[in-house]
């Protein structure tokens, strides 16, 4: 993929793509997946004049979780850039990450006391309810500030888990997240020391030592969540930004914390606005729509409905999504492209494997080679199955933003 | 694909890959293929409700020898991993390889002696029938059972052909095969002297020199074949078993030595059974069905028949599989892969490039893209063309045995 670099160009093109998370399906209903037992004229219409395929987003027979089906379809190999647990949860309760912290898993978990030591009786605290994890986490972040001159940033997120984040005054040199988790894996043990691989790291772990110690002090006359255990440390990837990379001005129109945690470790504008509808996402775009080249629209709620196995559900915000689409083409993107970050049928109630249908529509295509934007129909396209990294560069091909490549 | 490693687990599902070796083939009446123009009512029924493609064994246009096609679909990358020549013929005549081994093929040669030197009069010893072979390679074996103490293995192939294994006291370092040819290619030259080209193939090749000068002594009153020319000394190649690549406890059930060979080098257990028909293998799979996780089951004939530029045995040996095909499913496999190991047309008398059908069936495939199991009709599949080696790993995720990658 180098050598992009020496082909990328820039013009006043617009590209707009929208994912649909979760979006490819398996036959659930008289042999017919979501997309194909959904109504959708608009989406129909477009796929007959757009180059139409499927996407791989990691590898065959890889089910990538979000952050690697994202940076794939933003076109960053998932393989190479790897964003570690502890970023991504960071994310995902909405804590921005920077290249001088580091992130990391807690869950609430219940100890008792032996001869002073600590051994851990309940892993997840008895899953206490997200309510009084917020109680908790908020007196927690009150009473811990700063650690040493590294502050400390604490987030609740469902039942027994958080986030922690310790923002260093400077940028940390690679590797300085190599740290053991302190989670045994085992009730009736002590919790594991959290130890640096390296002596960078081990800075970092004497930080996290005297958090636990803090930490501990003060929860500890929690009847449940009087202890913390911590998984995944992790430091953001250093990765280069979509502006360095591809050569665009790219925002991301999101709704939840994650994905647009992972547009901005690619250097994606966050925009922020009011409400979580499809209308409300299209308004936004609107409003945008002359300050960037890239329009990165996330619509969660596909992948929700099929992680719950609810497939009926699932066809309805496909449905919901067809009947916005004119609005997103009323902006008259110079490149349109629509898919989904990985598949999630309904009949595995979770992520899978299944390559992705993805349709691409420019003046610049063929078309015609698809009635509907299904996975069958898809498969009768002019991209063929391809792996999602090379998304991008077809996106900035239709938007002629590359130049011939040699003479 | 480095990501396997972390996600592979273990499940109770069961595999059965049943490979037609050479299946692919080209248009040989009326614009058909041999797939096309047998009648394969089980196949296509199967094809109908399953994932369908075409495999590419190595990599476009490279036609491959049995031991890279089937590397490729055990999910070893074919270019990674080569077995030298002696390891395939030695396989190929049925003697079992392991780490202290170095192999090679022999040629028995007619030489005539100038002032005590050889020279070669005929590098195949006019093709001496099978039979002449046999009887000399048991005088040879009998009189030749060790080299100070290096176990010499002789095995007669066709006419003039043979293998050699050395069976070394302890395992060999890497490189110990790198010895030359001593067929000089040419007829009124001196057989080359093996030489080791760094001092582990040096010591190797002393036993071979004097293994050489035995069995000149001991053939030197034979008409014919009062020599031996050797090529292609190998060693097994360092390769991981299935269970470490993939966590599978797998077996092969196949008729010819070489192909148990192939199954055994990556780890597979060689079932041994009476007979040779597809009912013989049917049956010996019943027998161990409990005991393993992934079973390949080598159907030789497609190949055979391909290879003799038999059209119509070809589609017999189909159709005879089709008549067999129930008995497979009657098993309930979690998950049915059939494919080839490469593609050997009856036009062309041997193995091609060609792209291979496949087949997948399991609970999470789309399916309904081909009404046949054929080279058209796999075309149309969701698949794709796919790399061999990217198999297994398709076969492990519909068999739910590989966790997500990345959160």
């Amino acid at each position: 993929m180098d050598i992009l670099k020496d082909i990328v160009k820039k013009n006043n093109s617009k590209i707009l793509l929208i994912v649909l998370d979760g979006l490819g399906g398996l036959p659930v209903r008289d042999g017919r997946t979501e997309l194909e037992l959904a109504n959708t004229p608009n989406l129909d219409n477009l796929a007959k004049k757009s180059a139409t395929g499927l996407h791989i987003p990691v590898d065959y027979g890889i089910t990538p979780g979000s952050g690697p089906g994202h940076l794939g379809i933003f076109g960053y190999d998932p393989v190479k850039y790897q964003i570690g647990r502890g970023i991504l949860e960071a994310l995902g309760l909405g804590i921005d990450v920077n290249e001088t912290d580091i992130a990391v898993r807690g869950n609430y978990a219940t100890v008792r006391y032996e001869n002073g030591k600590a051994i851990v009786v309940d892993r997840r605290a008895g899953r206490i309810p997200t309510e009084e994890n917020r109680r908790i986490t908020k007196r927690l972040q009150e009473e811990i500030k700063e650690i040493d001159g590294v502050k400390v940033i604490i987030k609740p997120g469902m039942e027994h888990r958080l986030a922690i984040v310790f923002r260093f005054p400077e940028k940390l040199p690679e590797g300085s997240d190599a740290i053991n988790d302190t989670d045994p894996q085992q009730v009736g043990k002590e919790p594991l020391i959290p130890k640096g691989e390296n002596p960078n790291a081990e800075k970092v772990a004497q930080v996290v030592r005297k958090f636990i110690e803090k930490a501990s002090e003060i929860l500890k006359n929690e009847q449940k969540a009087n202890y913390i255990l911590l998984r995944g440390f992790a430091q953001k990837p250093n990765i280069p930004t979509m502006e360095e990379k591809f050569g665009l001005r790219a925002c991301c129109i999101a709704v939840y914390p994650m994905y647009k945690g992972l547009a901005s470790l690619v250097g994606m504008d966050v925009i922020e606005f009011e409400g979580s509808s499809i209308q409300d996402e299209v308004e936004t775009l609107k409003k945008v729509w002359e300050e960037y080249d890239y329009f990165f629209v996330h619509i969660k709620k596909t992948d929700s409905y099929g992680e719950d196995g609810n497939y009926e559900g699932k066809v309805k915000i496909i449905e919901d999504f067809d009947k916005h689409l004119p609005k997103f083409l009323e902006l008259s993107p110079d490149v349109i492209a629509i898919t989904g970050d990985h598949s999630t049928p309904s009949l595995l109630k979770g992520h899978s494997w299944h390559p992705v249908p993805i349709l691409i529509h420019s003046p610049y295509v063929l078309g015609g080679t698809s009635e509907r934007f299904t996975e069958r129909e898809c498969l009768k396209g002019e991209l063929g199955i391809l792996p999602a990294v090379k998304i991008t560069q077809l996106l900035l091909a239709n938007a002629l933003r590359l130049k011939k490549y040699g003479a």
